[in-house]
Protein backbone atom coordinates (compact mmCIF):
# COMPACT_ATOMS: atom_id res chain seq x y z
CA UNK A 1 0.00 0.00 0.00
CA UNK A 2 1.09 3.75 -0.16
CA UNK A 3 0.90 6.69 2.34
CA UNK A 4 -0.85 9.33 1.23
CA UNK A 5 -2.92 12.31 2.06
CA UNK A 6 -6.21 13.42 1.28
CA UNK A 7 -6.56 16.48 -0.09
CA UNK A 8 -10.01 17.18 -1.99
CA UNK A 9 -13.32 15.63 -2.95
CA UNK A 10 -14.74 14.25 -6.61
CA UNK A 11 -18.59 14.76 -7.10
CA UNK A 12 -19.49 12.92 -9.93
CA UNK A 13 -23.50 12.90 -11.01
CA UNK A 14 -22.63 10.77 -14.09
CA UNK A 15 -20.78 7.72 -12.89
CA UNK A 16 -20.60 4.24 -13.08
CA UNK A 17 -24.00 2.23 -10.91
CA UNK A 18 -21.83 0.99 -9.13
CA UNK A 19 -19.73 3.66 -7.74
CA UNK A 20 -23.45 5.23 -6.49
CA UNK A 21 -23.05 6.47 -2.75
CA UNK A 22 -19.05 5.63 -2.69
CA UNK A 23 -17.23 8.18 -1.12
CA UNK A 24 -14.56 9.75 -3.59
CA UNK A 25 -12.03 11.01 -2.12
CA UNK A 26 -8.82 13.30 -3.66
CA UNK A 27 -5.53 11.70 -2.84
CA UNK A 28 -1.78 12.96 -2.51
CA UNK A 29 0.43 10.22 -2.95
CA UNK A 30 3.46 10.99 0.11
CA UNK A 31 6.78 9.47 1.31
CA UNK A 32 6.80 7.91 5.29
CA UNK A 33 7.88 11.72 6.10
CA UNK A 34 5.12 13.48 4.25
CA UNK A 35 6.52 14.85 0.90
CA UNK A 36 3.95 14.54 -1.44
CA UNK A 37 5.53 12.19 -4.50
CA UNK A 38 3.94 11.27 -7.74
CA UNK A 39 0.14 12.34 -9.25
CA UNK A 40 -2.59 13.05 -7.60
CA UNK A 41 -5.39 9.99 -7.41
CA UNK A 42 -9.19 9.98 -6.69
CA UNK A 43 -9.46 6.60 -4.23
CA UNK A 44 -12.98 5.25 -2.84
CA UNK A 45 -13.09 5.57 1.04
CA UNK A 46 -13.60 2.26 2.82
CA UNK A 47 -12.83 3.28 6.66
CA UNK A 48 -14.27 6.91 6.57
CA UNK A 49 -11.33 9.11 5.89
CA UNK A 50 -11.55 13.12 5.64
CA UNK A 51 -9.63 16.14 3.97
CA UNK A 52 -6.69 16.67 5.87
CA UNK A 53 -6.19 13.17 7.44
CA UNK A 54 -3.22 10.83 6.58
CA UNK A 55 -4.19 7.61 4.86
CA UNK A 56 -2.89 4.62 3.18
CA UNK A 57 -4.65 2.75 -0.09
CA UNK A 58 -4.78 -0.26 -1.84
CA UNK A 59 -4.18 -0.11 -5.49
CA UNK A 60 -5.44 -2.75 -8.71
CA UNK A 61 -7.91 -5.41 -8.30
CA UNK A 62 -7.55 -5.52 -4.20
CA UNK A 63 -8.94 -2.09 -3.93
CA UNK A 64 -12.48 -3.75 -5.01
CA UNK A 65 -12.01 -5.85 -1.96
CA UNK A 66 -13.43 -3.95 1.21
CA UNK A 67 -16.95 -3.58 -1.17
CA UNK A 68 -17.64 -7.31 -2.30
CA UNK A 69 -20.10 -9.06 -3.25
CA UNK A 70 -20.16 -5.90 -4.78
CA UNK A 71 -18.35 -5.40 -7.64
CA UNK A 72 -16.94 -1.56 -7.55
CA UNK A 73 -14.52 -0.75 -10.27
CA UNK A 74 -12.07 1.42 -8.73
CA UNK A 75 -8.30 0.62 -8.54
CA UNK A 76 -7.79 2.88 -5.92
CA UNK A 77 -9.04 2.06 -2.49
CA UNK A 78 -8.30 3.97 1.00
CA UNK A 79 -8.31 1.01 3.86
CA UNK A 80 -6.56 2.71 7.10
CA UNK A 81 -5.98 5.60 8.77
CA UNK A 82 -2.51 6.41 10.12
CA UNK A 83 -2.27 6.77 13.30
CA UNK A 84 1.81 6.97 13.11
CA UNK A 85 4.22 5.66 10.65
CA UNK A 86 7.56 5.02 12.77
CA UNK A 87 10.52 5.17 9.97
CA UNK A 88 13.53 3.35 11.92
CA UNK A 89 16.11 3.09 8.91
CA UNK A 90 15.82 4.83 5.29
CA UNK A 91 18.90 4.95 3.02
CA UNK A 92 21.55 2.16 2.17
CA UNK A 93 20.90 -1.77 3.54
CA UNK A 94 23.93 -3.67 3.57
CA UNK A 95 22.31 -7.02 5.64
CA UNK B 1 -8.70 6.09 -10.13
CA UNK B 2 -7.14 9.27 -12.58
CA UNK B 3 -8.54 12.47 -13.72
CA UNK B 4 -8.43 12.66 -17.26
CA UNK B 5 -9.57 14.70 -20.11
CA UNK B 6 -11.45 13.50 -22.89
CA UNK B 7 -9.31 14.29 -26.01
CA UNK B 8 -9.94 12.06 -29.37
CA UNK B 9 -10.97 9.01 -30.66
CA UNK B 10 -9.95 5.84 -31.66
CA UNK B 11 -11.41 4.02 -34.79
CA UNK B 12 -10.31 0.11 -35.27
CA UNK B 13 -12.07 -2.11 -37.77
CA UNK B 14 -10.20 -5.37 -36.80
CA UNK B 15 -10.37 -5.91 -33.23
CA UNK B 16 -10.81 -8.14 -30.58
CA UNK B 17 -14.45 -9.11 -31.04
CA UNK B 18 -15.51 -8.46 -27.28
CA UNK B 19 -14.48 -4.27 -28.31
CA UNK B 20 -17.06 -4.75 -30.86
CA UNK B 21 -19.97 -1.68 -30.33
CA UNK B 22 -17.54 -0.18 -27.38
CA UNK B 23 -16.81 3.40 -27.79
CA UNK B 24 -12.67 3.89 -27.83
CA UNK B 25 -11.83 7.46 -26.51
CA UNK B 26 -8.42 8.88 -26.28
CA UNK B 27 -7.60 10.52 -22.56
CA UNK B 28 -5.35 12.21 -21.06
CA UNK B 29 -4.69 12.15 -17.97
CA UNK B 30 -4.57 15.44 -15.67
CA UNK B 31 -3.25 16.89 -12.47
CA UNK B 32 -6.56 17.80 -10.01
CA UNK B 33 -5.82 21.43 -11.35
CA UNK B 34 -5.82 20.16 -15.00
CA UNK B 35 -2.46 20.12 -16.22
CA UNK B 36 -1.81 17.35 -18.42
CA UNK B 37 0.61 14.92 -16.76
CA UNK B 38 1.77 11.28 -18.46
CA UNK B 39 1.10 9.65 -21.93
CA UNK B 40 -2.71 9.49 -23.35
CA UNK B 41 -4.14 6.06 -23.43
CA UNK B 42 -7.33 4.30 -25.09
CA UNK B 43 -9.87 3.76 -22.78
CA UNK B 44 -13.63 2.07 -23.19
CA UNK B 45 -15.93 4.30 -22.44
CA UNK B 46 -18.73 3.34 -19.79
CA UNK B 47 -20.73 6.80 -19.11
CA UNK B 48 -21.52 8.36 -22.33
CA UNK B 49 -18.55 10.69 -21.96
CA UNK B 50 -17.67 12.79 -25.18
CA UNK B 51 -14.41 14.72 -26.17
CA UNK B 52 -13.56 17.97 -23.83
CA UNK B 53 -15.02 16.64 -21.04
CA UNK B 54 -13.64 15.81 -17.61
CA UNK B 55 -13.74 12.11 -16.20
CA UNK B 56 -12.26 9.34 -14.54
CA UNK B 57 -11.24 6.56 -15.23
CA UNK B 58 -9.88 2.86 -13.44
CA UNK B 59 -7.26 0.75 -15.00
CA UNK B 60 -6.56 -3.10 -14.35
CA UNK B 61 -8.59 -5.67 -14.08
CA UNK B 62 -11.71 -3.77 -12.92
CA UNK B 63 -12.29 -1.73 -16.21
CA UNK B 64 -13.83 -4.59 -17.55
CA UNK B 65 -16.34 -4.75 -14.55
CA UNK B 66 -18.74 -2.09 -16.12
CA UNK B 67 -18.78 -4.75 -18.87
CA UNK B 68 -19.76 -7.97 -16.42
CA UNK B 69 -20.92 -10.49 -17.49
CA UNK B 70 -18.84 -9.84 -21.09
CA UNK B 71 -14.89 -9.96 -20.04
CA UNK B 72 -13.75 -7.12 -21.81
CA UNK B 73 -10.73 -7.10 -23.09
CA UNK B 74 -9.50 -3.87 -21.93
CA UNK B 75 -7.77 -1.94 -18.98
CA UNK B 76 -8.82 0.74 -18.90
CA UNK B 77 -12.71 1.92 -18.63
CA UNK B 78 -13.87 5.65 -17.86
CA UNK B 79 -16.21 5.50 -14.66
CA UNK B 80 -17.41 8.55 -14.44
CA UNK B 81 -17.77 12.20 -15.30
CA UNK B 82 -16.55 15.35 -13.02
CA UNK B 83 -18.99 17.49 -12.19
CA UNK B 84 -16.04 19.29 -10.06
CA UNK B 85 -13.32 18.30 -7.94
CA UNK B 86 -12.52 20.64 -5.04
CA UNK B 87 -8.64 20.44 -3.70
CA UNK B 88 -8.60 21.86 -0.45
CA UNK B 89 -5.23 21.11 0.26
CA UNK B 90 -1.79 20.18 -1.52
CA UNK B 91 1.30 19.51 -0.63
CA UNK B 92 3.41 18.46 2.62
CA UNK B 93 1.47 16.70 5.02
CA UNK B 94 2.67 17.10 8.53
CA UNK B 95 -0.09 15.01 10.49
CA UNK C 1 -5.13 0.93 -23.78
CA UNK C 2 -1.68 1.78 -25.18
CA UNK C 3 -1.32 2.73 -28.63
CA UNK C 4 1.99 1.35 -30.09
CA UNK C 5 3.70 0.60 -33.36
CA UNK C 6 4.65 -3.34 -34.23
CA UNK C 7 8.42 -3.24 -34.51
CA UNK C 8 9.52 -6.72 -34.43
CA UNK C 9 9.25 -10.07 -33.95
CA UNK C 10 10.89 -12.42 -30.88
CA UNK C 11 11.35 -16.31 -31.36
CA UNK C 12 11.21 -18.39 -28.46
CA UNK C 13 11.62 -22.46 -28.83
CA UNK C 14 11.73 -22.96 -24.93
CA UNK C 15 8.55 -21.67 -23.28
CA UNK C 16 5.50 -21.79 -21.40
CA UNK C 17 3.14 -24.85 -23.27
CA UNK C 18 0.31 -22.22 -23.10
CA UNK C 19 1.99 -19.86 -25.15
CA UNK C 20 3.30 -22.27 -28.13
CA UNK C 21 1.79 -21.54 -31.15
CA UNK C 22 1.18 -17.87 -30.09
CA UNK C 23 2.52 -14.74 -32.27
CA UNK C 24 5.06 -12.89 -30.20
CA UNK C 25 5.35 -9.29 -31.53
CA UNK C 26 7.74 -6.48 -30.34
CA UNK C 27 6.00 -3.86 -29.99
CA UNK C 28 6.66 0.25 -29.57
CA UNK C 29 4.23 2.41 -26.88
CA UNK C 30 3.44 5.38 -28.82
CA UNK C 31 1.90 8.43 -28.84
CA UNK C 32 -1.51 9.60 -30.36
CA UNK C 33 0.83 11.43 -32.48
CA UNK C 34 2.63 8.56 -33.23
CA UNK C 35 6.07 9.00 -31.09
CA UNK C 36 7.38 6.31 -29.15
CA UNK C 37 7.58 6.42 -26.02
CA UNK C 38 8.49 4.27 -22.64
CA UNK C 39 10.20 0.93 -23.52
CA UNK C 40 9.50 -1.98 -26.21
CA UNK C 41 7.60 -4.84 -25.24
CA UNK C 42 6.78 -8.30 -26.17
CA UNK C 43 2.61 -8.87 -26.79
CA UNK C 44 0.94 -11.85 -27.73
CA UNK C 45 -1.05 -11.28 -31.36
CA UNK C 46 -4.73 -11.58 -30.22
CA UNK C 47 -6.02 -9.76 -34.13
CA UNK C 48 -3.11 -10.69 -36.72
CA UNK C 49 -1.26 -7.74 -36.68
CA UNK C 50 2.05 -7.07 -38.71
CA UNK C 51 5.15 -5.07 -38.37
CA UNK C 52 4.90 -1.82 -39.48
CA UNK C 53 0.97 -1.69 -38.18
CA UNK C 54 -0.09 0.60 -35.49
CA UNK C 55 -2.39 -1.24 -32.70
CA UNK C 56 -3.31 -0.51 -29.36
CA UNK C 57 -2.61 -3.35 -26.83
CA UNK C 58 -3.92 -3.97 -23.47
CA UNK C 59 -1.87 -4.67 -20.21
CA UNK C 60 -2.32 -6.61 -17.24
CA UNK C 61 -4.56 -9.97 -16.59
CA UNK C 62 -7.22 -8.57 -19.17
CA UNK C 63 -4.34 -9.74 -22.21
CA UNK C 64 -5.15 -13.32 -21.27
CA UNK C 65 -9.13 -12.81 -22.19
CA UNK C 66 -9.13 -12.73 -25.93
CA UNK C 67 -7.39 -16.77 -25.29
CA UNK C 68 -10.02 -18.06 -22.72
CA UNK C 69 -10.69 -20.62 -21.92
CA UNK C 70 -6.79 -21.10 -22.43
CA UNK C 71 -5.35 -19.22 -19.48
CA UNK C 72 -2.18 -17.85 -21.49
CA UNK C 73 0.56 -16.51 -18.91
CA UNK C 74 1.01 -12.91 -21.01
CA UNK C 75 0.41 -9.31 -19.98
CA UNK C 76 0.13 -7.90 -23.00
CA UNK C 77 -1.88 -8.29 -25.88
CA UNK C 78 -2.37 -6.91 -29.07
CA UNK C 79 -6.69 -6.55 -29.31
CA UNK C 80 -6.97 -3.76 -32.41
CA UNK C 81 -5.34 -2.45 -35.11
CA UNK C 82 -5.26 0.95 -35.71
CA UNK C 83 -7.34 2.76 -38.80
CA UNK C 84 -7.18 6.21 -37.52
CA UNK C 85 -6.46 8.38 -34.34
CA UNK C 86 -7.84 11.69 -33.83
CA UNK C 87 -6.94 13.72 -31.74
CA UNK C 88 -9.33 16.84 -31.37
CA UNK C 89 -7.67 18.59 -28.46
CA UNK C 90 -4.24 18.00 -26.48
CA UNK C 91 -3.70 20.37 -23.68
CA UNK C 92 -4.52 21.69 -20.51
CA UNK C 93 -8.39 21.39 -19.48
CA UNK C 94 -10.55 23.92 -17.37
CA UNK C 95 -13.56 22.21 -17.54
CA UNK D 1 9.20 -9.50 -7.00
CA UNK D 2 11.19 -6.90 -5.52
CA UNK D 3 13.86 -6.30 -3.10
CA UNK D 4 13.21 -4.31 -0.48
CA UNK D 5 14.77 -2.83 3.00
CA UNK D 6 12.49 -3.38 6.10
CA UNK D 7 12.73 0.24 7.67
CA UNK D 8 9.73 0.98 9.77
CA UNK D 9 6.43 0.22 11.08
CA UNK D 10 2.41 1.52 10.24
CA UNK D 11 -0.18 1.86 13.22
CA UNK D 12 -3.30 2.55 12.22
CA UNK D 13 -6.04 1.88 14.69
CA UNK D 14 -9.05 2.60 11.87
CA UNK D 15 -8.63 0.13 9.08
CA UNK D 16 -10.51 -2.15 6.77
CA UNK D 17 -11.51 -5.53 9.35
CA UNK D 18 -9.43 -7.70 7.06
CA UNK D 19 -6.19 -5.70 7.98
CA UNK D 20 -6.89 -6.39 11.94
CA UNK D 21 -4.21 -8.19 13.22
CA UNK D 22 -2.04 -8.03 10.21
CA UNK D 23 1.97 -6.66 10.46
CA UNK D 24 2.24 -3.44 8.26
CA UNK D 25 5.33 -2.78 7.44
CA UNK D 26 6.98 0.61 5.73
CA UNK D 27 10.09 -1.04 2.82
CA UNK D 28 12.19 0.53 1.26
CA UNK D 29 12.60 -1.07 -2.11
CA UNK D 30 16.68 -1.34 -3.08
CA UNK D 31 18.73 -2.50 -6.14
CA UNK D 32 20.08 -6.12 -6.23
CA UNK D 33 23.58 -4.34 -4.71
CA UNK D 34 21.31 -2.54 -1.49
CA UNK D 35 20.63 1.35 -3.13
CA UNK D 36 17.30 2.49 -2.23
CA UNK D 37 15.50 3.20 -5.21
CA UNK D 38 11.82 4.54 -5.88
CA UNK D 39 9.43 5.32 -3.09
CA UNK D 40 8.90 3.79 -0.03
CA UNK D 41 5.64 1.64 1.20
CA UNK D 42 3.66 0.11 3.41
CA UNK D 43 3.02 -3.76 3.21
CA UNK D 44 2.01 -6.74 5.12
CA UNK D 45 4.24 -9.00 6.45
CA UNK D 46 3.59 -12.70 6.03
CA UNK D 47 7.12 -14.21 6.92
CA UNK D 48 7.88 -12.87 9.92
CA UNK D 49 10.40 -10.41 8.99
CA UNK D 50 12.00 -7.42 10.99
CA UNK D 51 13.38 -3.65 10.84
CA UNK D 52 16.22 -4.03 9.26
CA UNK D 53 16.06 -7.28 7.18
CA UNK D 54 16.57 -7.42 3.98
CA UNK D 55 13.17 -8.82 1.77
CA UNK D 56 11.50 -9.28 -1.24
CA UNK D 57 7.67 -8.47 -1.61
CA UNK D 58 5.22 -9.17 -4.28
CA UNK D 59 2.93 -6.53 -5.39
CA UNK D 60 -1.12 -7.02 -7.14
CA UNK D 61 -3.45 -9.35 -6.24
CA UNK D 62 -0.90 -11.90 -5.36
CA UNK D 63 0.38 -9.84 -2.48
CA UNK D 64 -3.05 -11.35 -0.88
CA UNK D 65 -2.21 -15.13 -1.45
CA UNK D 66 -0.72 -15.94 1.53
CA UNK D 67 -3.79 -14.89 3.44
CA UNK D 68 -6.16 -17.06 1.07
CA UNK D 69 -9.00 -17.48 2.29
CA UNK D 70 -9.31 -13.95 3.89
CA UNK D 71 -9.38 -11.89 0.62
CA UNK D 72 -6.56 -9.33 2.65
CA UNK D 73 -7.17 -6.29 0.62
CA UNK D 74 -3.81 -5.42 0.58
CA UNK D 75 -1.25 -5.04 -2.84
CA UNK D 76 2.41 -5.51 -1.08
CA UNK D 77 3.36 -8.47 0.85
CA UNK D 78 6.74 -9.45 1.83
CA UNK D 79 6.69 -13.15 1.10
CA UNK D 80 10.37 -13.95 1.96
CA UNK D 81 13.71 -12.89 3.89
CA UNK D 82 17.31 -12.95 1.96
CA UNK D 83 19.52 -15.23 2.63
CA UNK D 84 21.45 -13.98 0.25
CA UNK D 85 21.05 -12.28 -3.26
CA UNK D 86 24.25 -13.15 -5.88
CA UNK D 87 24.75 -10.58 -8.61
CA UNK D 88 26.67 -12.58 -11.52
CA UNK D 89 26.59 -10.31 -13.99
CA UNK D 90 25.02 -6.91 -14.29
CA UNK D 91 25.13 -4.76 -17.79
CA UNK D 92 24.56 -5.18 -21.55
CA UNK D 93 23.70 -8.22 -22.65
CA UNK D 94 24.51 -9.57 -25.89
CA UNK D 95 23.28 -13.09 -26.36
CA UNK E 1 6.02 -9.12 -21.43
CA UNK E 2 9.15 -7.67 -20.69
CA UNK E 3 12.46 -8.72 -22.63
CA UNK E 4 15.58 -9.48 -19.90
CA UNK E 5 18.52 -10.84 -18.52
CA UNK E 6 19.22 -13.07 -15.81
CA UNK E 7 22.04 -12.05 -14.07
CA UNK E 8 21.95 -13.80 -10.20
CA UNK E 9 20.07 -15.83 -8.35
CA UNK E 10 18.44 -15.19 -4.49
CA UNK E 11 18.28 -17.74 -1.88
CA UNK E 12 15.70 -17.58 1.03
CA UNK E 13 15.19 -19.89 3.56
CA UNK E 14 12.30 -17.96 5.22
CA UNK E 15 9.87 -17.49 2.85
CA UNK E 16 6.36 -18.46 1.43
CA UNK E 17 5.04 -21.62 1.45
CA UNK E 18 4.02 -21.79 -1.64
CA UNK E 19 7.34 -20.37 -2.94
CA UNK E 20 9.09 -23.63 -1.56
CA UNK E 21 11.25 -25.62 -4.42
CA UNK E 22 10.83 -22.84 -6.74
CA UNK E 23 13.98 -21.30 -8.42
CA UNK E 24 14.13 -17.71 -8.06
CA UNK E 25 16.14 -15.46 -9.99
CA UNK E 26 17.75 -11.82 -10.35
CA UNK E 27 16.58 -10.56 -13.82
CA UNK E 28 17.62 -7.13 -15.26
CA UNK E 29 15.13 -5.71 -17.70
CA UNK E 30 16.77 -4.65 -21.39
CA UNK E 31 15.57 -3.29 -24.72
CA UNK E 32 15.29 -4.95 -27.59
CA UNK E 33 19.38 -3.98 -28.32
CA UNK E 34 20.01 -5.60 -24.79
CA UNK E 35 20.91 -2.47 -23.19
CA UNK E 36 19.71 -2.75 -19.92
CA UNK E 37 16.65 -0.22 -18.55
CA UNK E 38 14.70 -0.23 -15.40
CA UNK E 39 15.59 -1.69 -11.89
CA UNK E 40 16.05 -5.60 -11.59
CA UNK E 41 13.70 -7.81 -10.01
CA UNK E 42 12.95 -11.34 -8.40
CA UNK E 43 11.28 -14.02 -11.28
CA UNK E 44 10.21 -17.51 -10.66
CA UNK E 45 11.99 -19.56 -13.37
CA UNK E 46 9.01 -21.65 -15.00
CA UNK E 47 11.33 -22.75 -18.53
CA UNK E 48 14.34 -23.83 -17.26
CA UNK E 49 16.52 -20.50 -17.59
CA UNK E 50 19.66 -19.57 -16.34
CA UNK E 51 22.45 -17.44 -15.69
CA UNK E 52 23.52 -15.07 -18.76
CA UNK E 53 19.98 -16.15 -20.49
CA UNK E 54 18.20 -13.36 -22.57
CA UNK E 55 14.36 -14.12 -21.67
CA UNK E 56 11.09 -12.52 -20.96
CA UNK E 57 9.19 -12.69 -17.90
CA UNK E 58 5.31 -12.32 -17.77
CA UNK E 59 4.19 -9.73 -14.48
CA UNK E 60 1.16 -9.81 -12.46
CA UNK E 61 -1.26 -12.43 -11.26
CA UNK E 62 0.00 -13.91 -14.71
CA UNK E 63 2.63 -14.65 -13.02
CA UNK E 64 1.17 -17.31 -11.44
CA UNK E 65 -0.34 -19.43 -14.13
CA UNK E 66 2.64 -21.29 -15.36
CA UNK E 67 2.46 -22.79 -11.99
CA UNK E 68 -1.43 -23.53 -11.29
CA UNK E 69 -3.35 -24.99 -9.49
CA UNK E 70 -0.64 -24.21 -6.61
CA UNK E 71 -1.54 -20.06 -6.44
CA UNK E 72 2.00 -19.25 -5.98
CA UNK E 73 2.31 -15.47 -4.56
CA UNK E 74 4.68 -14.16 -7.44
CA UNK E 75 4.22 -11.13 -9.61
CA UNK E 76 7.34 -12.06 -11.96
CA UNK E 77 8.00 -15.08 -13.96
CA UNK E 78 10.28 -16.12 -16.57
CA UNK E 79 8.07 -17.75 -19.36
CA UNK E 80 10.20 -18.05 -22.41
CA UNK E 81 13.98 -18.31 -23.31
CA UNK E 82 14.56 -15.92 -26.16
CA UNK E 83 16.53 -17.83 -29.44
CA UNK E 84 16.41 -14.13 -31.41
CA UNK E 85 14.46 -11.18 -30.91
CA UNK E 86 14.44 -9.15 -34.62
CA UNK E 87 14.08 -5.34 -34.82
CA UNK E 88 12.67 -4.61 -38.01
CA UNK E 89 11.77 -0.81 -37.11
CA UNK E 90 12.27 1.00 -34.37
CA UNK E 91 11.56 5.08 -33.73
CA UNK E 92 8.57 6.98 -34.98
CA UNK E 93 5.55 5.83 -36.80
CA UNK E 94 3.39 7.36 -38.78
CA UNK E 95 0.91 4.74 -40.24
Amino acid sequence: MQLASVVGTVVATQKDPHLAGRTLLLIQPSTPHGEPTGRALVAVDAVGAGVGERVFYVRGREASYPFLPVEVPTDAAIVGIVDHATVERVGSSTP
